[in-house]
């Protein structure tokens, strides 16, 4: 039987590069020992003050529908806390509560994409992007950026590609590359959205991991309130990966559709799951102590890297990864990290695996715990200096 | 800023025929006494041991990203138990796990259907069907079903319409009639799908709650299996409405590509309420225990609306609510269901909620303590028959 075009269409087809990812997992499946550095997963779980308090909800009665925009208590922490980050007055009629970023990624394109629309996405960039586009029924195009740049995108790019499209996803702090965009950069980023009207979709879910400079969101520029969804999640703040937890924030019109999208596709988050969700923003320790972890490690790869032959670190600004150039080897990203698999079982994203722009790349996920990360590390440095001195 | 013309779409424009819900809950919320027999939600919360298993698993650590097509022992859960209701081989390939029912019916639409495909669904319907279809960017056609067929689709209404169509949704047992589809209505819709090569979405969500004859999966039926996608979920079987725990089982094929599509949209569902499902489905009691509940509800309906003028019961042959023909007051659905708010502050839904085919009627749901549920349906038997009396 013959399924929609769409759907065949999400991957793109071919590889999603992430066979280094695949290939690590299953070499544990069969019992070897590998110290995975690949997904922004935390090595601990989610806090027991907020599991508690999601038991207590459930016990409390709340386990029926849930009110399918979320619930009143949540939006509002929601929007206050946007409020506070961008100075624009936001209100519960400003939110919808999601089942994670992801939902809250994939309702945005829905609601400013028709099928056949550009949508411009940046180079490197988070696996599911190009996918959630084409589930939308839009056209993926990535405008590229430069590791010279810090990864930061250029206006002059932008606004050659943004003729004739109708969406812009942007990603700060940004996943891969550590990368924390600057006001000249978001100032390039409006630029282009007003002056070729489209909308901006703002990742924003690793807005409370900022190592350098401030997480500035672009809601926060003149004229760019009314035409900026952005998506958040607890996910990686309150290491809360598994709860399902996120949220768009919109102007209200955005937002209503969306609600009505949402009671087709989700029917709302569980209510025991958004009672948690309230007792975590209510306890900015919780958040400050999870940053704390990815800030030292980041300050730790530095350290352990400084001065490696055969690699360079790219500072990381936020986020919880590190991104290192390791073309003085010689070797693409791809072949650098299968060969560190194979050498010491250690697995490491290629940075192909995010886009053409990082190739040459490889992001360390900062999430084991500091003396494995260290001798990991030092493991790969000897190994990069060893390549590059063979490829000098 | 302009919108997706698919997200402005998604309600059909005008009233979603809802008001009578909206206003019952108003005056709720204005501290009025309103007996709601509105929604089909339990007057239970979820069974204490689901909730523990839940909160167990959250403890033991299983709080991270799950993994997207499902948890394998609640795959094979599942699969057990569509083999056993269907007689089809089935797999943990054949089943993805969703949050909730309602996003298996997005992802089915999705699956099979591009934009601008028709998709078919029935006259009544649950609420949400024609927006789930317009989500997924093609066309909702309605094909009624008459009362005097006691709700059951004919075979040549669904050959008439099938023409050049791509999907047929089915809801047995039925919401909001009761209905149970025989074993000739279920194959007339077979043969329609068959004839006309249309995918076939069963949501058969209330499959436990089965008062006359027995509930018949039409993907059992021959030549179905490759062309049927099961919709399933906890909600009503378990009241377990809040936890969004729902599944599609369907072709390999046809579940490899929704898994991508998950991949995009939801990312998993939490992995403490896919293991609290498993306790949930390991133990038949709690199922049984509460479809009882509702089965002597719906009995009790019968005997207290036995004979009264104004009004006739249609005996439902499943699910938890009852459906009233109350043309003989000369009142529609929606004018008798306000008045009866008004007079005694009992909400029940309009037969017009549901499409034009249940015009006339009203669905009661039987979520309410028994003697209450009795109190009202007196209260409503005497309003009809007054009514009746004044129409004659």
């Amino acid at each position: 039987m013959r399924l929609s075009r769409r759907i065949e269409g999400i991957t793109g087809g071919g590889s999603d590069g992430w066979e280094l990812f695949y290939r690590a997992r299953a070499l544990k499946a069969a019992g070897e020992e590998v110290l995975e550095l690949t997904v922004g997963e935390h090595d601990w779980t989610t806090p027991r003050p907020i599991l508690d308090a999601m038991h207590a909800a459930a016990l409390a009665g709340h386990t029926g529908y849930a009110v399918v925009p979320g619930l009143t208590e949540l939006r509002q922490a929601v929007a206050a806390r946007l409020a506070e980050r961008t100075g624009v007055a936001t209100g519960v009629e400003n939110v919808l509560i999601t089942p994670g970023g992801q939902a809250g990624l994939f309702a945005a394109h829905m609601a400013v994409c028709d099928p056949g629309d550009r949508a411009l996405h940046l180079d490197p960039y988070y696996a599911t992007y190009p996918g959630t586009i084409r589930a939308a029924g839009a056209t993926p195009v990535a405008v590229e950026t430069r590791p010279d740049d810090g990864f930061q995108p250029r206006a002059a790019d932008l606004d050659a590609a943004a003729q004739g499209a109708r969406a812009l996803l942007v990603n700060t702090p940004n996943n891969p590359t550590g990368a924390v965009y600057s006001r000249a950069t978001l100032d390039g980023v409006a630029e282009a959205a007003r002056t070729h009207d489209l909308w901006l979709i703002s990742d924003e879910v690793y807005d409370t991991q900022v190592w350098e400079g401030t997480h500035l969101s672009p809601r926060a520029l003149p004229g760019m309130a009314e035409r900026t969804l952005v998506v958040g999640s607890l996910s990686k703040s309150h290491a809360m990966t598994g709860s399902r937890l996120g949220w768009v924030v919109g102007p209200e019109e955005a937002i209503a559709r969306m609600i009505d999208l949402a009671t087709v596709t989700t029917y709302g988050v569980p209510t025991f799951i958004q009672q948690a969700a309230v007792t975590a923003l209510g306890q900015p320790a919780l958040e400050r102590e999870g940053a704390e972890v990815f800030r030292r490690r980041r300050d730790l790869a530095a350290r352990t890297l400084d001065g490696c032959e055969g690699l360079r670190l790219l500072p990381a600004q936020g986020a919880m990864y590190v991104m290192l150039d390791i073309r003085p080897t010689g070797l693409s990203g791809e072949a650098f990290a299968h060969a560190l698999l194979d050498a010491h079982r250690i697995a490491v994203m290629p940075g192909e695996s995010f886009g053409q722009a990082a190739a040459g790349h490889l992001r360390v996920a900062l999430t084991v715990a500091d003396d494995r990360l260290e001798a990991a590390l030092e493991t790969l440095a000897r190994f990069a200096a060893a390549l590059a001195a063979e490829a000098a």
